[in-house]
């Protein structure tokens, strides 16, 4: 075996390896506080190059495809099959953690890199992805990257705001090099049928397998969601030391009445066995006009459900929108939404999932199966009736924060069933 | 009579001067909304420019006190007795309205000019203040101005820091020209002694004389306050779609829940017949970290009680501790409060309420009495045990915003009656 053989086999080397390529990811995109890789943004871009670098140094294809992602492939024996794909997204929230998205496409590229020093030979070909623009954060609307792979974006998607307002999708995707024409065609860049299957590692995002002291899960299924970046209520400003209550149409207590009774709702759902978690992660009023002796006449908020099930999303979204209604008559005020953005939930394939527990069981490690309460790109992947599965790697502190942590012990033991699963499935 | 003379006595003439006056303010302080006259800002500073220039033409004599205020002066024919004094605050919220606070000041203008152009001849000198910094909105404070000239502000209240946190009130003081050193050694800048009487033209800032149909209002006395600038609920940041509600300790919603139970302890306080306002005015997720996926770990909100009631005012915001305590163990955050910034409730002097009245049926006006929600610098005078009055102006649209109205004809009606009794306590 060669020393790069050797390097990436065992487990303290890959570890070592991993270190230094998280490493190099956070000096390039540190924001002071956390990182931060915004949507088809520099950092992300800077996240693709440094990717895209150790790619070649370790002797695998590189290319951007027609959306900008990033794509390494270790050619097989017979280009004629469907390929296997792996990889996961390279953005992040502002002031994120350096591991989610990241994590899946280090994983990726450590594998094949292995299979290349060693000389494995496969008949199918894989390809590792790093997708842009997973996060929703800049643009209201997650899972870009792997949405207009398969041609699922629409003209309207190009045209949203940024957060910051001064840019669009559209605009931010060209300046990238994406073929912006293509995309707005609803044109796929990629043929659904020359794919054998889709695995992406993550990070958990939640608290699950610390608190069961598991290293690894194998992902069941994904939570979709149902979203409005901004929905605004509006009453009317007045100064808050003249106006009597009863001649109040408070936007600010409005609010806080609404998030109230669907917070009840809410309880009352999860009380009824159904999955459901509910957020209201940007809000406020408006600081150009706003102060303390001003009644709010206008306060704007996020809102986003997420269920593993898409009856329950309908039913809650129902609520909301009778709650909005009944809320807005009783105090004059008026809620206006900008467009519903949708995200279905996605089940992951049976056989793999089988296959990856076992793959677990052999090399010593739990396979416990744990389900995803957040989004993936995997999610899209599946949608297209691609076979789709995921690696959980335990994390403390959850994700979205600076503060999220993955032991590379953990990591390296994703690694290993990652590693047999592409294996197997491009044999 | 002199043409100056006849100028300032005719009610179309006062109309024109006021809105010639009126609208210099306003051409000089626009900012494309309304217009903004930051407490001891620049707008503040041209407004108090405009006035001077103004007072200088009608001959009265100007200066600035120890507190950076505008002081014109119609000398009396015994300089040994207390003044009395008029006048209001020239400063506004962010995108305020052109009248409040500016309209005591023009009215008191047009008053001491028209004295001076016809000669009348008073035993007290009568003085003209234009206030700084009335408005909460920049330091989280009221009444600044007044406050200084009976040594009511402290080394703390000097620390304030500014809204935009790059700069604090005592600097801000002393860009402007104050005496910072006597105001942070708590001394008087003018004595209590030397006042005889304070009255204030103000336009409602509610909508009570336009429901009643009436143009002036005599103003019986003013709400004090209680308020905190910002308070911070502290949870726990985490991915929306991974952390499930029971593990959650969300601020958005926790703060939610805490203006919901406040709402209802407000409505039992009215239903009980005490007087009260709650409003919270400035509120929001933090711009720097928030996002659609992201559990909101910190939600900061400004809080302010009004009342006539010193009890109610306690009594409630004993209510509002408790609650934050309760919503904080059952949630699992932590409610962070800054400085409580306290406005006692003033009642105006009885008998000048009265010969107020008396001076308006005189006019053919109605004498009706009204209580001010909003608070204002005659609060101030009337807590030094200065006789204090104030006569309200019909006002559409309430006030703190760009569309306050008020008729020229009632504000004519409003100077005349407030001629009249400057002329009577100063004779």
């Amino acid at each position: 075996m060669s020393t790069a053989a050797a390097l990436l086999d065992d487990e303290v080397s890959v570890r070592e390896l991993a270190a230094e390529i998280f490493e190099a990811l956070r000096t390039a995109t540190t924001d002071g506080v956390g990182i931060t890789r915004r949507s088809y943004g520099a950092g992300e871009s800077a996240a693709l190059d440094i990717i895209e670098a150790k790619a070649r140094v370790f002797g695998l294809q590189v290319e951007r495809d027609a959306g900008a992602n990033l794509v390494a492939t270790l050619a097989g024996s017979d280009p004629g099959l469907p390929f296997v794909a792996c990889g996961s997204h390279l953005d992040s929230v502002p002031k994120g953690g350096n591991f989610d998205g990241a994590a899946g496409v280090v994983a990726g590229l450590i594998v094949l890199a292995g299979f290349k020093a060693r000389g494995i030979k496969l008949r199918r070909s894989l390809k590792l992805y790093g997708l842009r623009g997973e996060e929703s954060a800049r643009f209201g609307k997650a899972y870009v990257g792997s949405s207009a792979l398969f041609g699922r974006l629409t003209a309207a998607d190009l045209a949203m705001k940024a957060d910051d307002r001064d840019t669009t999708l559209g605009d931010c995707l060209r300046d990238v090099g994406a073929a912006v024409d293509r995309i707005a065609a609803g044109e796929p860049l990629l043929v659904r049928e020359t794919i054998a299957g889709w695995l992406e590692l993550h990070i958990e995002q939640g608290p699950v397998l610390v608190a069961r002291g598991l290293p690894i899960g194998i992902v069941t299924g994904i939570r979709g969601n149902i979203r409005h970046r901004q929905i605004e209520c509006v009453g009317a400003a007045g100064h808050s030391g003249a106006v009597p209550r009863w001649l109040r149409h408070d936007a600010m207590f409005a609010t806080a009445e609404l998030i109230s009774h669907l917070d009840r709702h809410w309880r009352t759902m999860l009380e009824r066995g159904h999955d459901l978690v509910l957020t209201v992660g940007m809000a406020g009023t408006d600081p150009g006009e706003h102060s303390i002796a001003r009644i709010p006449g206008r306060f704007c908020f996020s809102f986003e459900l997420r269920s593993h099930g898409k009856l329950t999303l309908e039913a809650f979204y129902d609520l909301f929108l009778s709650e909005c209604r009944l809320v807005g008559e009783d105090r004059g005020v008026e809620f206006k939404f900008d467009n519903r953005v949708d995200s279905a939930p996605a089940v992951m394939a049976a056989a793999w999932v089988q296959k990856l527990k076992a793959m677990a069981r052999d090399l010593g490690l739990p396979d416990e199966e744990i389900p995803s309460g957040a989004g993936h790109d995997a999610a899209i992947f599946a949608g297209e009736g691609i076979p789709t599965a995921m690696i959980f790697i335990r994390n403390r502190n959850g994700s979205h924060n600076p503060d999220e942590a993955m032991d590379l012990a953990d990591f390296v033991a994703g690694i290993a069933v990652m590693r047999r699963a592409l294996q197997e499935a491009a044999a």
